[in-house]
């Protein structure tokens, strides 16, 4: 049998995101037939302790503090960039220029203007990219995208999405970089999650009306003092989609009790989902082809039915876990590579998801309705 | 024992409104202490058949297909308007001008400036008055307002409520009065119930930017033809409140599905409400106030803990119905009546609510945020 | 239009049941076309204050002290026995033996051997009786009965029943009638209500294996000491059904933090069931005849598809309550002393429940299976 | 930093189970700080063929279609199990003495007295074991035993338990290992895991009342005959707890339209918990504690409040799936290697399953009360 040509990844940034890409790698070859062989070659952080830690903890062979370094080892193949956000940007660039595939976590970067930059970068060098937009990796999601796309709900009329979590609820808690003006805020954090999902199910926004709003104008600045904050707290729009349906998505970070409320609601001639991700292996289905009095919403549960669920567990109802829908975005992203499917969510698709929010706050600092660039 | 006055009741329509109030008639004495007696006097209808029926089937003592003579007749003491929007007015400015109480199905009228005729005549008459708000009369809900009130969920920061029905979706179904441009639409028909429940929970919107969308644009005439549709299928607003909260509220009756989607989700500093219609003796409760590790959204179940429950049934958990709201609601105008309590939702509130409405249509005709006159 | 002949209540005990039963003789008539007028004659409770004081509230022309004059009186035509078990036996059989109809809240007596008496003499006399299961009552109930008879589940095999309450989980509690040993205990008291659900449904159960544990084994007596309880807790059973079905039935009064479990689950070789008397109004349905990957239990919503839910509401998705369900059993009751409908649930049928209770007791008791006396 | 000592693997068997011992020894070391590295090391099936095709697969190093060979392998410190039940204890038997650690999945063998020698052997050589009962290891699951343990639901009285699922429902199936009379039916197979999570929770279960039931009397037997079943499809029992608590459980494979429904709900005099493996990531939690009329089931989502929820994931909601249970009982395992822990779930604990099963299958055929081995 002969071995697969191998890929060697460069992780920069070893937290919660670089924690869940390493589950990722660790996990997708053992459950999907990838192209490559996965190798776990060199960990990035900020000193050479943090990254030596990270190396024993998580299998890479190799740790640096010089992240620069990395990106331009001959021996690496992808750059795996789970850094603040501030430093995509620089990052990701220096990684395209030297011609490594570039796998980074969302948002691609504060502002549209550099995801373009990133984006155009990118495609101009050939290198594959991808932003981490993991929920669209579930199969109830895709399951839910394949029956809008077959017609099972009929045409679609309607749209209500919403992204909410309570982590910024607190008001004594302290200033940090999501606070930045510069690309922070509930919509960029967790409302393009919500717009993701959107424009997965239902194709392009063109038009929008947001309503971003400070609930909490100011934090303790870390010291002794406070900082004013001005990104939203709350961002929500009014939507029209090119296949003239209409909605409404919302992101919300102060949403007391609620951990995971990416949720979302269709609306067809003949039919209608809602699913949360509270729940994530259920998506609900009605269906007016139901005879009459024995119509409801129906529970699916996600089974083997359900792609790529089967290659997970053959049997139905066992679950899987957020973990697991990382495996799905690496095992897309390495086919990518591969050039045997499109690139799921490259950077291109992270472009896109900047552009909406910026749109939506530009929108709400206007006060109008604004059309939504291509 | 000595007997209580009586209260005769003279009734305008015989429709699902209409039995829902001979329902709310018939068992309101029976749960509740009142501080009358109710007689059902006599039933108008269209044609004096019609009126026989249902004055056999409901039991009131006469009927009528003329409710003018019945308005003027000394021994009645309440008109209670069920009949179509479009003669709410008239009918209602009638029963006022010969000093009797007017209860009157919702919507007051189809347009605000008619609402607020009615309600000046009727406070300059001194005659009391009640809207059909009955999802307010919920236990669940004066607990919600109960618990907000008293800071169970510190301050109110975010509200999202929602009215979503299904009984517009097919575009087969013929033009009624629904789909009439005075009055007619989604917000103004359903709509309405969740900017009730809105203020009734967190008092008064002061401001709004609507999006009204007709999705059915025409519709047949129930002839051979069809006929232009102009209101909307779908009317949404971002709201903001008086007490510093902002949110959203949306009415949708082509909402695929749902039934009863009377839904709102409360945020404060401290604690989380959510609820939804569709299970209406549940409200669900979350406290920042748990100790960690033992946090999650509660499920109060109806008991006799809140307020009025325990006067339909002694046990928790057995629940009310649709037509036990209506109970409350009659006991509440009745009470409102004899001057022991405040009119619970009087022509004023019904004025209110059409205010809202169409400060919202209006927002969304010309894409403005726009103050809500108080 | 002729009026309609006149059913003269009389009714003993006024209590949380005999309130029920005042709120079904109201409603009824307004929701359904009855063959009889009703007419609160005479309410009978233990003095004749609180007679008199019942008689006002719940609207009954007299009152008395005196329940076998009453159930004598020339003008009464129904007993209405809601007292307090131990004096159901005596006051039936005087009504029967006065040839009065018998309505009789649940159990029938607290033996079967009582109960079996009181079945034949209702018979050999020709009156028309029932007792009050109400629960049977639910439209969801009843379209369960017609979906497993109507093959949409395929041929049954299991069942799983329950009703959990908690309402004697404090063991300070006070000793009651119902820690009785004659006819006391939670198989009794709602353990009944699970056996009568799965007979409803499913038909004669031929064989039980009982367990009933007394967990709570003595309790304050009400003075300064405490009495010994010998009756159960908690009475469950294994059961056989006639239809070639298995299954376990469980009553329960001290499940902390259940008010009204009265669910079960129905297994078939193409569908299932289940179902929850905490939201009453729903009840889920899978099917194997759904497509693959499409299956899933769906909720369905009470509706007007489902009789006689739309004799209360003409929209679905309103939702019945517990008083409603008095309502319809009520009805079901006029209708049988009408002769147009066999009784829905007549003394027979309250004895056959006795004799399930008292099969399994005897099972638990002697550690046996042992066959139900048909 | 110094490397770990490395604990070599051979596997038995590439199956569903094989494949998710897998997931789990690849994920196992990334999520937890493990005293071993893991090192796939060989890989056994029935041809070269296969096992070569699992090796690459899966990442073993090695492959044989000799597990005899491997198991004697000096290079090998752990066998892992995953071969169908008949094999179990010839393979661990051989294993134990050749000095090794053995992992076997569930049953740890078809009859009691086989897990007793095969617990025996183990105890005797030193060895340490595992059976993998993954159900045990979610934290929700941990949180109820300890919450539990201190006292937060009061004194235990009852409880219900339940592990039902539908791959058995269709009687043209044809007759499998899972049907023979040494170890097969639906408690052996699924109402294990019932039992476990019972005294995982509870304590020892001390004396049981079966009743195990055939359905389905025969199967197609592959070739153009049929077979008889003997073994049950469901199978459950009255069961009585050590602490004084009493229940049931039950096993369930013809359970339609029931995916994973691993259910219970347990009963304190203080509160109360419902749990399903339908929705593995919540806990629902009642406690009498609460304040009157703010009293109900809350909903406790998985978090980092919950060990080892935050070895997964930082942040709260974002669930772990089935697979995840897997690396949680593995890192157990590996511990217990190390003997920084107890074996979590033995050999001896396996015994202990086998001998409940059997105990209630004896129960059942004898229709008589038995009191549980120690």
């Amino acid at each position: 049998m002969p071995s697969k040509p191998v890929l060697r990844i460069g992780l920069i940034g070893t937290g919660f995101m670089g924690k869940a890409h390493v589950f990722g790698f660790a996990s997708a070859p053992k459950v999907f037939d990838l192209p490559f062989d996965i190798e776990l070659h060199t960990v990035a952080d900020v000193t050479e302790e943090a990254a030596a830690r990270a190396a024993a903890d998580f299998g890479f062979a190799y740790s640096t503090s010089d992240w620069r370094s990395m990106i331009t080892h001959s021996d690496i193949d992808v750059i795996d960039i789970t850094a603040p956000n501030a430093l995509h940007k620089e990052m990701a660039l220096a990684a395209i220029a030297a011609g490594k595939h570039v796998y980074c976590e969302k948002p691609l970067a504060p502002l549209s203007s550099d995801a373009r930059e990133m984006a155009q970068a990118a495609a101009a060098r050939g290198v594959k990219t991808q932003v981490g937009f993991n929920y669209l990796c579930n199969p109830m999601l895709r399951l839910a995208k394949q029956m809008i796309a077959d017609g099972e709900l009929g045409q679609i009329r309607g749209y209500r999405g919403l992204h909410a979590e309570d982590y910024m609820v607190d008001a004594s808690g302290t200033f940090t970089f999501r606070h930045d003006p510069a690309g922070g805020g509930a919509l960029a954090d967790i409302g393009s999650h919500a717009l993701a999902t959107a424009e997965f199910l239902l194709g392009p926004i063109t038009e929008v009306m947001g309503d971003c709003i400070t609930m909490i104008g100011e934090r303790p600045d870390g010291k002794d003092g406070t900082r004013k904050v001005d990104v939203d707290d709350v961002g929500r729009a009014f939507v029209r989609f090119a296949n003239g349906a209409q909605g409404s998505v919302e992101g919300n970070w102060i949403a007391t009790g609620r951990k995971m409320q990416h949720d979302f609601e269709v609306y067809g001639t003949e039919g209608a989902l809602h699913f949360s991700q509270e729940r994530f292996n259920e998506l609900h289905f009605y269906s007016n082809r139901d005879p009459a009095g024995r119509r409801g919403f129906r529970k699916i549960e996600a089974a083997p039915d359900h792609e790529p669920y089967g290659r997970f567990c053959v049997a139905p109802g066992h679950q899987l876990g957020f973990n697991d829908l990382k495996a799905i975005e690496v095992a897309g992203y390495i086919h990518a590579i591969a050039g045997t499917i499109e690139e799921p969510f490259g950077f291109a698709a992270g472009l896109r998801i900047q552009t909406l929010v910026e749109t939506i706050q530009r929108s709400s600092s206007t006060r109008q309705w604004i059309s939504v660039p291509a």
